[in-house]
């Protein structure tokens, strides 16, 4: 892939990964992304998306699942906005935020836990959310399978839902809808 | 326990149980409360707590755990106020009864398909939340799991949690919380 | 909601509670469904879309899901069009669509068993994929969970999933991201 | 939070976090509590509670979860007694204890393995029980599964239950209703 | 087996099969037991048991395993003594018969719900205890699951687990028990 | 316990809790069982058994859970054979063990991978067949939870189960068996 | 498929599908295999296999799925020969058929319960064995699950397996390697 | 085994057992397979196949389990070809090979995530197909058991699977088959 000239993006790497490619010098250009353990390696600049994908997390400790999607839109062209813990025990924080999401082409809520977030943001917006449900939690939370159960029984209508700490495939899909809808058809 | 002069309950009783019972004729002061499910016998009237108890439910299909949530606290003597249909894809219907919930000593709250309501009103209040999962739901609900497990990890502080369809045990627990506070100690 | 003069969908009924509906002559242009097992009151046309949902079944007895899916497309002004048997057992008879599913904008896959479709037609388009695992199947099918499992383990990009049996949800998601991109941003 | 001269408790850090934390020198109040494996920064004394809160554990593997309750009421004012190792198995050790039991305003109940302890103390006063379910066991306790199922089915009615192992939960709630029953109403 | 003069067991016929069964006059001595759902057929009176093996249940709805753990016991010439609705919820119920079950030479424990009954017995008592747990419950009891993690994972040593419902399989090895005691090495 | 002169036994204990205990002096009998990783303070010899337990394992890696066995009914006083390697892959190797196992008061059927070995054994003998699967296996194994269905769903009368890897238990049950039998009542 | 002269077979048909079916007088050579609950139309007869293929069932409760399997086979011109009830808890009744099985190409087992005959044939034998898990079992059988794990954990190589309850795909895969080894290659 | 003459393999070998093995200079001939962590010990050569085995895998993660069933094939004579990285979501890479597939005897199909490739391969061919789910995937994988389901329930007759990342009971089965049609009868 990374000899036809295109970006190529390597997701879930660690450090040393990295670190063993650098040594090779094949790719210069390549850099780490450490908050996403991603390998980026851009070779041509996209056009850069009109519109924000807004990157919504319940709390701090999803960030990273944010950090893969982000880096997976932004070598995409698509321009992101995080906005990062405004779970649903303190909701009040995501209404701060309401125009911004209400104004987006589609959403991507990123929750642990109980993964309530994605009913609420779908609750407020009339836009597609995607859902990433991440193993952040403990005990009956088995690793993300209840967020993940959370967010398939939605009662908002327009969530779908991605396999857990999936980032990436939130991002690629997101990206997508938006790419779409400012090509218009 | 009925022979002793006690008020009795009976959930989860068919309406054939109760035609059985009253044919007997040996409790004529026995009703039964359809929409809970349940027969009746009170025979003394326990004094009435000055609060009301909030129960609120996500949906409509949780109005039949509810009534047995109610009609468990009122034969304890616990004024009830069903608040219903204020679940969290249509979040502002639930800000209308804020006031009311943040003067409460303890609400109970019910829920189905993802059981995300009691995160969100846990964050709302500083009382102790009594979350019940309903198996109102379908597919990947695994008939109340999902949202046994969302309010199991409820990143809220003060939500504990009974059994799915449990509004019975919710409804116990709730009066004697909230009748020992009105006799405080 | 009916009272406004909106569309109304209400799915998941049996006939019986048409025919009790019907019977209050309260909503003369309510039609039932047979297939969706849908009451439908259409009290306003909204616009028809320019270009057509695809939506993807892999065996008969998905159809249930796909006429779910259909009728809640199409009160929201969603052309559609039913694909249906094209499971990947006998792979070739979706080649026979290619080109109508390369074309769309976004797609809905349906497929019980073991729900393999969603990754194969992933794999073909650059749209996104909307899938949706039904209940078909037995033994170590557990009621769709099989099929769930699948499309949340797509390795293709662009497939995201909704709960068991969610045809509802599907279209909903499908139609707001096909509106947009016809109107363009 | 600390800077607002609250005081703060961070449950779950390691060692290595508060030696980190300590190097800053920024909190030279903050203490760590090695048993709750906590964090505290008690910044104001609050009032101290009247009463006791209960904290009675099954066997001395659960006592990091009630060290974790411990920390956690006493920060928020609220006295403590930890009655520990009182299973089922030897229930005539809890009998030495009931009086206290059945004085108290809420007991918090701590166990893992079976987790039977719940029901039995449940079924021995007429107050609120709150019921943590630990991890410890093996096998088929599944992490604390099995403790978690037998208390959430408790027949003991006025059980309530929290997450596995979350001391803190059941801590915060315990104290909420104590101090509102200390208060009255 | 019948034509060979055995006593014969069929457990889990419902009440048709008898009658089907006496509708052929084949085997004019077979008899239903309506509780135990058994048809017995005792062609030969097998010695009887010189002690009683305690049949303990935690509720009366656990009572048709009691009662085909009885009827199974008897037919191989054990005697049986039903102690019933002992559950831990009221506990003090079961130290009425303490006495009694610390003579036994091995004890069959029957529990639904969350099962715990099986290991305050074990707790108490020096002989061998064969838990049955019973799909007596609801929710998150997953038909009997709870009460059979909580069986396996007793604390109590000397707690050996059947299948849910299998008051069957409890009785024969009680019954194997306690003869070789009798009969002595 | 060990204050009192009795015997005592700590299953589970890795190899640095040993040496931490050695370095006290304060229990100079004790001495370390590599193969059950138990540690064995034996204080005062119990009566040694008649007869002896056999503990038959499946397969050479269930062989610490036999050790575990082993260890436990010996401080109890009672004699054991380990009889290993004779899974059903290769039930021929069984077969020279019948009359052995055919005298038993009581066996321990000790097998991880699908645990099929307590069901054959238990049609062979007319003792009671105490099983403990082990999470001996991978993939859909489940650390055990094949085997432990597998042992529940014995069609073979007589077979009680106890918790994964849980030779303790089983030897103490099959002890308090065979020392009854031998004792006689 | 009926149009073009081909067999057909349809499998997990109720009798009053294939009344309808008989109404039409469309296939008047349709008929239906009761036991199998199995509609055949043979309209070619294939030519008749050499040797016969093995459907061993562990006890008549697995008969249904054994006579899918036959019905499957025999419509492909596989002889079979259907040995039942020697299951695993009276062991001596499969070695009866000992030879027969060694001289098999390929060999089906059904089981249900715990599904340990599987493995023991595989021992026995050098074919390829086919396992059948069936839902016949109750409680922690699990609808099939506890013969299924079972089954995939088999010691004994050469095991390979299928849906639950599915004799369809066991014989058609049976059939397909016994066809090859008849014509050799 | 070894001392026999035979050929020897262990499977799931860490290099450090095969280092340590090395050292006592027992097996001079015993050589280390790093790519499927096997040790083999090849002490007679058997007559090589005439056709070779096809083992297809989806993608690269999955060429362990591949080297597995490589290296056990080939110590019993058959000749491999592997095919790799083939999976669906990149499907025309698969029908280069189509023809290779349609003639072989018997097809082993390795998959991780979500496993499709076995039901796309089954629909294509017409002799047996052996699948192997593997443990690669993360979330929703839960380690394979996603890919497991989707095979057991597989539409394409003629599947057969083995457990999670098997390859060495895949291999066994099919040589066996592969040998007896070489043979023909």
């Amino acid at each position: 892939m990374a000899a036809k000239g295109n970006n190529v993006l390597a997701t879930r790497a660690e450090p040393k990964v990295f670190k063993a490619l650098a040594k090779t010098k094949k790719f210069p250009k390549a850099r780490y992304e450490e908050a996403a353990k991603a390998i980026v390696l851009e070779q041509k600049k996209l056009p850069i998306s009109k519109t924000a994908l807004p990157i919504v997390t319940a709390g701090t400790s999803d960030l990273p699942v944010a950090a893969e999607a982000k880096v997976t839109a932004e070598i995409m062209g698509q321009r992101t906005e995080v906005i990062c813990d405004v779970g649903v025990a303190g909701i009040h924080r995501l209404f701060g935020h309401l125009k911004k999401l209400q104004k987006a082409n589609v959403i991507i809520v990123i929750a642990g836990m109980e993964g309530a977030l994605a009913s609420v943001v779908g609750g407020l917006v009339s836009c597609p959310v995607i859902a990433v449900p991440t193993s952040v939690g403990y005990g009956s939370n088995f690793k993300g399978l209840a967020a993940l159960l959370t967010m398939l029984n939605s009662c908002a209508a327009g969530v779908t839902v991605v396999n857990i700490d999936n980032g990436f495939s939130a991002a690629v899909t997101a990206t997508l809808i938006n790419r779409k809808i400012e090509e218009g058809k």
